[in-house]
């Protein structure tokens, strides 16, 4: 598991809540999925110029998260994300979001548990046949931290 | 206002429901273009094909809604729709939300008032250049009523 | 694992579909708890009821979606419910997102494999404390079919 | 118009766009409510605590947009707030949405027309009686820049 130096922070906003009063289940996995991308492009594989480009495309082959607390309008949360998993043609990428309790939480030493942890797994395809192919070496790079 | 024979129910889910209790206002938008879509397909305009057929798109230009009474979990709504206006590149849908008192409404004689009106106008352009162009006259006649 | 009888179909729409052309992973999990929504409704427990009421809540903690194959824009698609496994105080349930490739697929027999599973374990606590409780009599019996 | 000093920064995701390659219309007004949401709380106005404290409320009676240009994946945009009306019970918020051409765009004098102009119109009511009722003069202070 390597820590992949990305801290987000997020609000919990009126319309994650559902009629229940926490937040909707399925809203973890849309805030992953930016965290995701926000990282990607920051690490220079913006996915609007993967999709562009049409070299490879990453889609998810699985999706998971376990809910251990709920979260809660107004809610401050950290999404600490790291790489669980890295193989020649896919990779895992684990999201903890994290209660901040008062005070900013910016190691992974923070006392709060996490109220979610996600999980996705991402395959390398070739867009335009759909077959598994080895993930570009530079990408590879970035999740070793070779950056 | 041509009403187009088109009426749609749904009922308003625990994930629509935001953090004041009632119906988060965006989500309107999103069932009427649900119900713009279905009513398309079922006039022989299936939005898939068009996409795929890339000879004009039907992109909106304008979408405004005006809430008269709060949705809440588990209310029943028809979505009655009709053509506001037919103009030789554009159209304007009406989408009319109307809660179901205890009972069917299927016509626009029933005595609830809408709860939600939605306004989408759309403009008929070539999908390359993006350009103005006329309705196609097949889909003239079916906001004619002429099918 | 008891298959309840319920079949749902929903055809993918064009707001479904990300900027990669296929319906983005998220979506899913938002059709999976409609399904479930409305089969609970169906068999008398209705979540508004549930929350209104108070007694107990039904929060999930986990989640998951294996993507077998994409969902494209016009996909059709049934959705084929069934609990996979039922504790004192918990169930599971299983979502088959199966294509309908031309014809009606109303049968666990369909020819079709499902293009995404979607797995939900909800735990059934008292709404005011948030403690574990056993499952309502009333809702074991339908999961148990007794209805 | 009275400017609100108030500039979001967004980039559109990978499923902010739907099957026809551009934003779906609708996500405009999620980005506009999490733009007031976030412009509130840094007033001091949580809505989380507005929610709990059941004072008042403030909710949508109208919401519009106009579209001007297409939003693609991956565009930076600016989100510029200002108060378009205020009124005894009421207010009428817009937002810009306005492409960061290559660089920061922080005024109001940017060069890039907006992509899309978003209005909302907020009522306050008694949360419990839905009552209109006048807006609490510490809001009206905000608004009129007295803060």
């Amino acid at each position: 598991m390597v820590l992949l130096n990305a801290n987000y922070r997020l609000t919990v906003t009126l319309h994650d809540i559902d009629a229940a009063g926490v937040m909707f289940f399925a809203q973890v996995f849309r805030y992953a999925h930016d965290v995701y991308e926000q990282w990607m492009t920051q690490q220079g594989f913006s996915l609007a110029q993967i999709v562009r480009e049409q070299q490879f495309a990453l889609p998810l082959v699985h999706a998971s998260a376990d809910y251990h607390a709920p979260l809660r309008h107004g809610d401050v949360v950290d999404v600490i994300l790291s790489i669980a998993e890295l193989k020649n043609s896919s990779f895992t990428l684990q999201y903890q979001f994290v209660p901040v309790a008062g005070q900013s939480v910016n190691s992974i030493n923070q006392v709060n548990p996490p109220a979610v942890t996600v999980t996705t797994v991402h395959v390398c395809i070739h867009q335009q046949s759909g077959k598994k192919r080895a993930l570009p070496n530079e990408l590879v790079n970035v999740f070793n931290g070779g950056r």
